[in-house]
């Protein structure tokens, strides 16, 4: 049972910018030729996250409600007053939201519900170029 | 080292209804024959989610009030706008909770510490017929 | 593809005591001899979780000011009203942040990012001595 690891490459605006990523995990699994597994998404950042969602700008927009409450982007941090990069509650938000998703594929699909899709959601305060990590471990 | 896939039905309440899937979880790993590997569950839907606690009525009420503090039902949601389902809170609050747990098998056994259970939560607003998937590697 | 499972011990002082367990974890996959494969840390306890973060100690103290306005310690618990051990809110936190991880590795090394550590926090009300398990599969 082999393991494979790609990756997927991502253009981010940051400030919650939230992208589906459903399509290119499939596609890491249907070019890797596995037809059962577990596929584990990484995001090698500590200014963003991983989840599911129906992926629809409702949701999304109420998703991103929540992080301005909880942890908003207008008040001081600890992190800002050390490093003066701005990205305190980018910080925040990503280590409560979870750096790391894992899904079972079986016939070669991942076991998704029908409303539900891959997101990464990039917290930082800026655009960035970001690589995710996708292992597939199966047979 | 296979790859052994199955599911447990779970019939839910809704409204952030909890159930404790740990024996579920365990007797999948009994009878793959498994005796060292990870367990995948996953909940494909996109209003439930997966987590652990110690399972009692006290601290199971505890967690559904922090919900209902930062991500209430009595207020607008974007998603119940466009949709009019007025299930945009179960979408936020399972996200947030996240639909992937992973946990570690050794001699059979489930990692798991003497006070802690595996919880699915319901957060959708009726009741439904869940199927939760479970996925083993190992050996 | 070998299943190799270790765990590593740690003092914690609890009430959000936050540990950078990444050199534990990278060296379990050094000694294990695997140079490709997932890494699954999982915390079995139900009042401390994972996650990934910078450690540095501002944005530590941010993450943690977060726990303590969303999840106050300085409130009613039902958990407490009926165990009276004082830790309703640990159990809380900890379900909100998780108590697994999965991280892949590559060529030996965590495909973590520049700034971004494992951390284990155990958010008890008292000092604790605890274990992780680390399990590893790969090639």
């Amino acid at each position: 049972m082999p393991v494979k690891t790609t990756s997927i490459s991502l253009s981010t605006q940051g400030n919650a910018d939230v992208h589906d990523i459903t399509n290119q995990v499939t596609r890491s699994i249907t070019q890797s030729g596995l037809e059962d597994g577990t596929a584990t998404i990484f995001c090698p950042s500590s200014t963003s996250a991983l989840t599911t969602i129906e992926y629809e700008s409702g949701a999304i927009s109420d998703l991103r409600r929540l992080f301005d409450e909880i942890v908003s982007s207008n008040r001081e941090y600890a992190h800002n007053e050390r490093w003066h990069d701005g990205n305190g509650h980018s910080h925040v938000r990503a280590a409560l939201l979870g750096p790391s998703i894992t899904i079972p594929f079986v016939d070669g699909q991942l076991t998704l519900g029908t409303w539900q899709q891959v997101i990464y959601v990039d917290f930082d305060n800026r655009s960035r170029q970001r690589k995710l990590v996708i292992q597939l471990i199966g047979e």
